[in-house]
């Protein structure tokens, strides 16, 4: 019987199976932030265990408040920067050097096929895009991977999601993993890895299927998977040239990686996204989905552009494609944030932050600022925000504020009129 | 008897002299941030007298903490906001269009030779440079400033600064007024205004005279103040070339308000500046400095480049020079925030925040943020900030850290050798 991509790392990666059902895995990758980190750090401390299994597999960045606003973020930064030097952790990125987690650590070449990953960041889903197994955990879990660089999983079973058809202008990775949450329900992939499947998945750039996997945690997800093939490989290229003759020596050894044809899964859906429409959020939840045509001209206060979801250059030159020559209504204000500097640096060159200025937009450093409600963009009671981030929870971006989620080219059509907008109007 | 500038501007906005020595000015400018600002519309609210006096003189802008950290500065930043839009204040800057507003406000053109100008803000004093009287006041001047356009100030006498010779390579206005800082004592300028005068004066630029003037406060002076002169004209010119006939009428309008050779000062001051070394501060006081050969080689954590003193083009274009081509020290996190949104795009135009970023400092949006521990630049405890900026008291840039003023240059010099560095070796 055929395995899937998930049933393979699990098999690969099998150290110990205490119980049935729950098998305990070698990990290949132990990214850190400054806000869950620091708690994992003083428990290993207070326990007389401030190890690390090995620096080499530990990735950590200061990512959630940055620069820090206040003292405890400035403490929480100082511990897991003592921290990266006390155990000689290389690849940790400080002030100057850092950017959303799961859009940096990608960037730096980090994630391959066929490994597992965990972070103590609900969003680590994310670097499933690349045929990993990639999942959050809370602090426990934390701890022990950082100390014995395993960790414990309920093997997930998996729904294959069979995305056909072409998308049409206008509408994006993010509208169709908006409207994927929208069928399934914020509920309908728990414990469940989400295999993005199909001709879509394959057109699509390394940027959206990382948006796509990023918000399988919305479903429920544990993670989500993309199948390894040429497009990964080509990401990858500049981090594993001199690993592998060709390409297609990389793409031999990574396709083992790829779901057996025959493999089973739980459930199989199919959908076609020819017709789809821009896919926005109306509620609290984000299955709570409208297309734009029933959601239009409805009223923002602000418009933010970023985070793990959306923050890519390929969103900003979406966006900045709409935006240029034009002004944001004066009533909203318009934040950006490019998700790593060297995000920030290309979309200099480019002439888009540039365009985003002209147009009204602030653009601020590479932050999660405020998608998470921590720093940078925080809505005051009774505001709302056209967001690409990934959560529109109650309260998610400020007490008392609300959260339209949307993709680039949704936001930047809503910051010009200053109300939800379609942008198959301005492309 | 001649009079200086501060007695002409006294004798031309005089409302009424309710008692001897005290006297009410009509006032041409009163200027609003999200901190202070707040709190006055509320009591205003509260005693039924949401009203201003003439919307066209209020300037508001959010610089202090923006965009919003948390629901508290997001709560602040939407009463001005609203409070703006309910009085039809057209000069108000929101996220996107705002910066610091003692470097936003000069370069709208707000400020003219001869005008009266209040804040809730202590660095008011920076806009003297333009042979203003401008001050920092409290909230229940600022309320009355906003109601009725007038304040009550005890008149100041004048110190009478004359700066001689000729600045030495390396040296700037910021050396120059800690120096002068160092010499007088914190107090020893209270209740007074500082006249800057001199050669050294004359042939500095408009920025660098509103870094003279800033930091006036730092002496406990009322306001700085520079004469008016040709450098005024030239900064002032696209905001005035429709009211004068010719740059030289400008200049004759100008100079009324220049101190008279005879006007009587309190006291008068010669600095000759010409074996001027970098200055440093080294406590907790602006008045504790040292040449930069008797501090070189402190280590520093952070360094920091912007705000109300020295985050202007002319600022940045030091530090880059400096920056070309070279990394900062990995023990250290850069940051620099441009002062406001113009500066930011004329920098990246000039390729200034290219060679910031490849130096490895973080660029954030225009804020007074770290500064004053608000926001993207907070420190740890224990922690130390080589800083442009214009205060190092106890905890300034965050509990239990130290900061050590200094200008840009040698904050440049500081970032390459993770150390408190001499700038004249890098130029």
């Amino acid at each position: 019987m055929g395995k899937t991509t998930a049933e393979k790392i699990f098999a690969s990666h099998l150290v110990d199976e205490p119980f049935s059902g729950t098998k305990v895995l070698r990990l290949d990758v132990v990214m850190c932030h400054e806000i869950t980190t620091p708690i994992a750090i003083a428990d290993l401390m207070a326990r007389g265990k401030d190890r690390v299994f090995d620096p080499t597999k530990i990735k950590a960045v200061i990512d959630h408040v940055t620069p820090s606003k206040d003292s405890k973020t400035a403490t929480q930064a100082k511990m897991l920067r003592d921290w990266a030097r006390r155990h000689a952790i290389q690849d940790f990125f400080d002030v100057g050097h850092n950017g959303v987690c799961h859009a940096l650590f990608p960037e730096k070449g980090y994630i391959r096929p066929g490994y597992t990953v965990i972070m103590g960041d609900s969003h680590t889903c994310t670097h499933g895009a690349f045929g990993a197994f990639a999942a959050g955990v809370g602090t426990t879990d934390l701890e022990v991977g950082i100390l014995k660089g395993v960790c414990a999983f309920r093997e997930p079973k998996s729904i294959r999601i069979n995305l056909n058809g072409t998308l049409p202008k206008g509408v994006y990775a993010k509208d169709v993993i908006l409207y994927v949450i929208g069928q399934l329900g914020v509920n309908g992939a728990t414990d469940r890895v989400m295999e993005f499947r199909g001709p879509v998945v394959d057109a699509m750039t390394m940027e959206s299927r990382m948006t796509l996997c990023n918000m399988a945690i919305e479903a429920g997800g544990t993670s989500g998977i993309c199948m390894p093939d040429m497009v990964t490989v080509e990401y990858l290229w500049p981090f594993i040239e001199n690993e592998y003759p060709s390409k297609e020596a990389a793409l031999a050894e990574f396709s083992i990686w790829r779901s057996d044809d025959d493999a089973v899964y739980e459930r199989v859906l199919d959908f076609d996204v020819s017709a789809l429409e821009p896919i926005v959020t109306f509620g609290y939840k984000p299955d709570q989905v409208k297309p734009i045509s029933e959601i239009a001209g409805s009223p923002v206060d602000q418009v933010y552009l970023g985070s793990c979801t959306n923050g890519r250059l390929e969103d900003l030159r979406i966006a900045a494609r709409i935006l240029k020559g034009k002004k944001i209504a004066p009533s909203v204000r318009g934040i950006l944030s490019p998700a790593t500097p060297k995000i920030y640096k290309d979309a200099m060159a480019e002439g888009l932050i540039d365009i985003f200025m002209e147009a009204g937009f602030c653009v601020t450093n590479p932050t999660c600022g405020a998608c998470l409600g921590m720093s940078n963009g925080v809505l005051a009671e009774g505001e709302v925000c056209a967001s690409t981030t990934n959560r529109n929870f109650m309260g998610r971006m400020g007490k008392g504020g609300m959260v339209h989620l949307m993709s680039p080219a949704t936001s930047a059509a809503t910051a010009i009129e200053g109300a939800i907008a379609d942008p198959r109007k301005y492309l």
